[in-house]
């Protein structure tokens, strides 16, 4: 039996585990990222907490064939750096150097939302697959594409940022400076501003007498109306869908994976959100006659995505032959 | 060296040419394809084909690793067969048990867009580069993604159909039933009609004139109106060029690749398409500091990119040790 430790590197937290070959979390540990440090010292944390968490699932760090990192920003796994992360003010951060100063392991890096998407193909949603695509609808929309049962992220290893396709030529501004975006419609934010125009604008909406309750508009608001009868909140949620059912039906026909999973908060509404979704979304995309048909299911992993992901990216670049050893910095 | 046969399957003709392994073409041969007879003559000619392109080579058919196909249609190359294909009336055609009846060698098939995306990443514009994606816009716009110096084109080999994925939610009608996809926008079926409802909107438009000279609306109207100060006809360019940026930017994110190669008939407008359409296709992406960028580039290898790519595809599936024997019907 092969192990690995996965890494799940976040703003707040840093969380680690041992992960076995088909994906299965033996232990986890956590520490506190405490961001404003300098990066050497973060990193040189994640490194001890490899460590620990190798110790404290009673095995040897010669049992381990590689340490897995999953990283916001972008990464670049050959030199073993983090280019740069907005959230972590890392700037070509020596990951694999400096990790290798307290581990004798080999050590990829990849980002987390290609991580999140490793982890629903080895373990999750997409169990049995080799090509799958995850799509995470969360403050923004994060995407990552298995191919043949690697992560497939570019040349620059910066992609997929299909959440940064545009859905609607010339529509509302993204974070990313383009208008229009599939996350400028298909994020839990863009549904907040959806509900939050739409109650603005129809004063008698129970939508408004909700976000008085709660004391905030969030994801669930034009849920709830819905669920009430309201009919302005039942619009909002049909306008997000169809908004989504478009951002799903286009990353098929983009990638044509055999599943694909969506994961975030916004799933938890369930049936009334995923029924009419895989409806429309299975409607729209180029299948010929005869051609099998990407399938859409929710994602699994839930928090512990991040960790499996990273382990068993780990996995696939060890198994692959790339070289976790040699730095380029 | 080794050699391969690349077959170019059109609706019209069929063409084939024996290629060497770094994509150079050494002679071509062409048979119309008369596409009313039963699909097993057509298929049989093929073969034929073949055996004629390699004597006329002065070559033996044990000098011949693989015979590659390019076809319209969906293929399934593990059963070697042609799933489906609107233009040539196929529907489950076993070519490669049909083309082995003729000659004894390995046969693959793909999809004509993803060869032209193989013979520009191996001969043309995107040359030396293991990761690119071409787009053609023509009738329609074609899509074909090379990943890690191989085709790209998902679980069912239906890939990639990035010519549907939906730029203007809700906006024109598309062929493929969806409203506002990018070949919807972007094709020169699409400058097309675009142009004809600015010469209808604008009587006193020198496109006018053009359309009356030539008997037709054509995808240079708008072009050549441009070049004459035309105000009408600079807006339909400057419009067509928005759409077409975001198309590419859409492109960039999803894929990441080293090099986008443009081809098809609209490119020969040359600079003033290619320089505004660069320059704004380009500023779109989200590419984080320090991110080496794509670079967008115009297709080179015009009318050979049927037959290398096709060849160039067999010998990546003969070296990749697909079966390209056995047949599943």
């Amino acid at each position: 039996m092969a192990y690995y430790v996965g890494i799940d590197l976040g703003g707040t937290n840093i969380k680690a585990g041992v992960v076995t070959d088909d994906g299965k979390m033996i232990n986890r540990l956590s520490i506190k990222t405490k961001n404003t440090r300098p990066m050497e010292d973060i990193i040189h944390d994640m490194g001890k907490l490899a460590l620990d968490v190798i110790e404290d699932a009673k095995l040897k760090v010669s049992d381990i064939d590689a340490i897995g990192i999953g990283s916001p920003g972008t990464p670049d796994n050959e030199a073993g750096v983090l280019v740069y992360s907005n959230n972590l003010h890392f700037n070509m951060a020596p990951m694999r150097a400096l990790i290798r100063e307290v581990i004798d392991l080999p050590v990829y890096i990849d980002n987390d939302a290609n991580c999140a998407a490793m982890a629903e193909a080895v373990a999750g949603a997409a169990k049995g697959t080799k090509d799958s695509v995850t799509i995470t609808l969360g403050t923004g929309v994060g995407a990552g594409v298995i191919a043949n049962g690697r992560i497939y992220s570019g040349f620059n290893q910066a992609g997929s940022e299909f959440g940064h396709t545009v859905l609607v030529s010339g529509g509302v501004p993204c974070s990313c400076g383009r208008k229009g975006c599939f996350e400028a419609y298909c994020s839990a934010s863009a549904l907040i501003r959806m509900t939050k125009e739409s109650a603005e604008a129809n004063p008698d909406s129970k939508m408004n007498d909700l976000i008085k309750r709660d004391g905030k508009v969030s994801g669930k608001t034009a849920f709830e109306a819905q669920r009430m009868g309201d009919e302005a909140g039942s619009k909002v949620v049909e306008t997000y869908i169809d908004y989504l059912a478009d951002g799903l039906a286009n990353a098929i026909n983009a990638f044509m994976p055999e599943v694909l999973v969506i994961g975030g908060g916004v799933c938890n509404e369930g049936d009334p959100l995923i029924l009419p979704l895989r409806e429309q979304a299975m409607s729209r995309p180029y299948f010929g006659p005869g051609v099998p048909k990407t399938e859409i299911r929710l994602a699994e992993m839930g928090n512990d995505a991040g960790i499996v992901g990273a382990a068993m990216m780990g996995k696939s670049c060890f198994d692959n032959g790339a070289d976790g050893k040699k730095s380029s910095l």
